[in-house]
């Protein structure tokens, strides 16, 4: 039963379950304390800061321990926002950041402060020109992140660090992704990560800030940690963190080079044995064990169970039908296709086999839900009927509006239009994302009553 | 070598040894997704919600998780003072709550909100009419914790809920002490609580907001816990703490009377074998398992450094010669004694030889210390020399200040006066502790040069 959603959560390393067990029995006690057991508490916290610093590429003094990623980055954002208060209330982030980012920066501009999204192209990397325009004299922080969470794209870090630096801005990098896989190259000032996404456990989360960055903590005082993560520290947890951190990264470069073949191979053959596919990111500058595509004519959810019965757990940034999936924010800032998305990130250790019959299911499974939906022949040959078509989509739920449309444009002759009239959010990103696909041209969008008319030209 | 530091963290419980090790294996997934490893996490969580609620008494949608008592503590003050903002920014505290209680309430005051401190007796409860005293219409939120860290006095929560609740200001009760032995009683309106109390795993605490609490969570936004609580959810140690809380409460009646007997028993012996010695805190209306009292002439760290030695792992409120303890607010606010400081708290399953070990012991080791420090003989008899005597004690660290007034005390007839000049804070509470202790007149304090003067009267 093969998992491959390592993006939300890897399973517990063997080297974090047995440093948990150990810890469990040697580090319960309050690291503060000046007996025996809070003294052996200590030295086992220190280890761990040792190591995990180490990891990271930082001085152990600049690291501390958070109960997860997301306060790391809560943390990490606030500290640096008010540290930097007098020269102005100015962030910048990128548009496809992790959603901790995002919602910091609504709680700033909620407050008063100021936020540009620096916008990505549509492998879902920004261009180190974006920050350059963004930066200004009042900017206080910028955060960018090391590889995109949803689509595997790597940023140019090191670029947008130096662009950051030569400006006196501090560069926020949250490290979630990719930090098993490697250091982050460049000279950021903040840096963040959360150990459940490297098969560490669940409960920490690393916060690093360099030696001189200005950074003032918020919130009520605590003397633990640095006074930078209030509560009493989940030191068993911290310990296999680090432990698993360290044999991951041993074992990181022969893994990812293993891995980064499987992934070329579902890239080239999903694009192959599935029609009307898009595979999105970047195919050279990613993750190696992350690939995420997006099924044409098929609702995420529906897809996503029939894989799950199948056996495979992957998850999914469409927002179809239902509304236990999660829209994508990183599909839509990049412009690309959001329906039948589906996202694959392997685990360590996953085999080839694995993969080959992820890759033999797939056609089947996307065939059997676009028949459920009627859409078994997605383009039918038809005779034009008229110059333009108006299609009546209101009420209808991802993927029908596309449905509707692409069952409708053989109606008109190449070169009449097909409008589209929806009322459902995704339309906007998925009717430009199907021309694209299919060869047509997208007209654009209108207000129509309680919907939006969107409009396109057949041109084949 | 007995562990007797309950009170700061408990060993590990052997049920929650045993649910974390199957949460590991079953509980590592995401459980907002969708496919099988992400429902069965789902499944653990709301059982342990359930388990959890049922402890504490309040619905299981009345409760979130949070990554410690201190995130539970802060979560719970700020999204009950921003829910009632519009009533007020008034907050009121005991002078004996907990530190992240505190700490909450001087960000609050730090923020222009204004907070009363209700003051305690000299056994550390408060006293209802002292809540209703600080009760005004702008009141947005009151705060007791269930039973004091420090000397275990338990506090009037039903009353000071009755009172709270008649004047409509909801009460947060702090229960991280007593949650283990029971639910806390009275009509609270929000609850905390921290799982390694109880012998649950670090990484857990609990935050339970009474429907119909106007509650409004503060920081960056997060769907997760209700929105109440951010990040990444530790659901093995979640698992574990909720089995744990379970198991604990099971055996805490007849644990609670064994313990009893035990910290009676070392009440009663301390003060009859350690000769100026001061028990502290209410003798009946008190946790089973903590007792606390302080040593004359003792300073705290060698005290607890020759207990560790000994095998005994205590700790301290003092905040004597060096840095390393943290000076005890609630010794402060009760008026007692703060030097030579011990407390005990004992962990399920202590024996009564531990108990018989540390007092044979205990007598011992004190003496040692006063040795050490030239106490041996702390009254000398002596022919009055003056009718008034002053003593330059400036520089000198606390136990210093008193054993130096213990010395020259007979210099002076009954009647006569010692005025000590001291640039130790610790003697504003220690000097009149010791005139309480021993039989003589505090006359008060003035400021003198670089330190204050303390005066007191000899009466015998």
């Amino acid at each position: 039963m093969p998992y491959f959603d390592t993006a939300s959560a890897a399973p517990l390393h063997p080297v974090a379950r047995q440093a948990l067990h150990a810890a469990l029995d040697e580090g319960w006690a309050d690291p503060a304390r000046l007996y025996r057991e809070g003294r052996r508490a200590r030295l086992l916290l220190d280890a761990a800061r040792e190591a995990a610093a180490e990891a990271v590429g930082c001085r152990p003094d600049e690291l501390v321990f958070t109960p997860s990623g997301t306060h790391a980055v809560h943390s990490g954002v606030a500290g640096a926002l008010a540290g930097r208060r007098r020269v102005g209330g100015h962030l910048i982030v990128s548009a496809v950041e992790h959603s901790s980012v995002l919602h910091a920066a609504e709680l700033h501009a909620a407050a008063g402060g100021s936020v540009t999204e620096v916008p990505v192209g549509r492998t879902g990397a920004v261009a180190p020109e974006g920050y350059a325009a963004a930066l200004a004299s009042g900017t206080a922080l910028a955060c960018l992140q090391s590889a995109n969470h949803e689509v595997g794209t790597v940023q140019p870090v090191a670029e947008v660090a130096e662009l950051c630096g030569a400006a006196g801005v501090p560069l926020l990098v949250d490290a979630a992704q990719s930090l098993g896989w490697g250091p982050v190259e460049g000279a950021w000032s903040i840096l963040t990560g959360s150990a459940h996404k490297w098969g560490g456990p669940p409960g920490v989360g690393l916060l690093a800030v360099r030696k001189g960055v200005r950074f003032s903590p918020q919130g009520p005082a605590d003397e633990r940690e640095s006074g930078r993560s209030p509560g009493f520290g989940n030191l068993p947890a911290i310990v296999a963190a680090a432990a698993s951190l360290r044999a991951v990264r041993a074992e990181a470069e022969a893994e990812a080079a293993r891995l980064r073949v499987l992934v070329d191979r579902i890239r080239r053959r999903v694009a192959r044995l599935v029609p009307d596919v898009e595979v999105v990111g970047d195919a050279e500058r990613r993750l190696p064990h992350l690939v995420t595509f997006s099924c044409l004519y098929v609702d995420g959810e529906t897809l996503l169970h029939e894989l799950d019965r199948a056996g495979y757990s992957v998850s999914s940034g469409s927002s179809c039908t239902s509304s236990t999936l999660t829209p994508s924010h990183v599909l839509r800032a990049m412009g690309v296709l959001s329906e039948g998305n589906v996202r694959v990130s392997l685990p360590a250790g996953t085999t080839a086999q694995e993969v080959n019959g992820f890759l033999e299911l797939l056609p089947g499974v996307v065939a059997g839900v676009r028949e459920k939906l009627g859409v078994a022949e997605p383009v039918a040959a038809a005779e034009p009927v008229a110059e333009s078509l108006e299609v009546d989509a209101l009420g209808l739920r991802c993927p029908q509006p596309v449905i509707e449309l692409a069952r409708v444009i053989t109606s008109v002759p190449v070169g009449g239009t097909v409008t589209v009239l929806s009322d459902d959010e995704v339309a906007r990103l998925d009717i430009p994302a199907w021309c694209a696909l299919r060869g047509h041209a997208y007209l654009g969008e209108s207000p129509r009553g309680q919907g939006v008319a969107y409009a396109v030209r057949r041109l084949r």
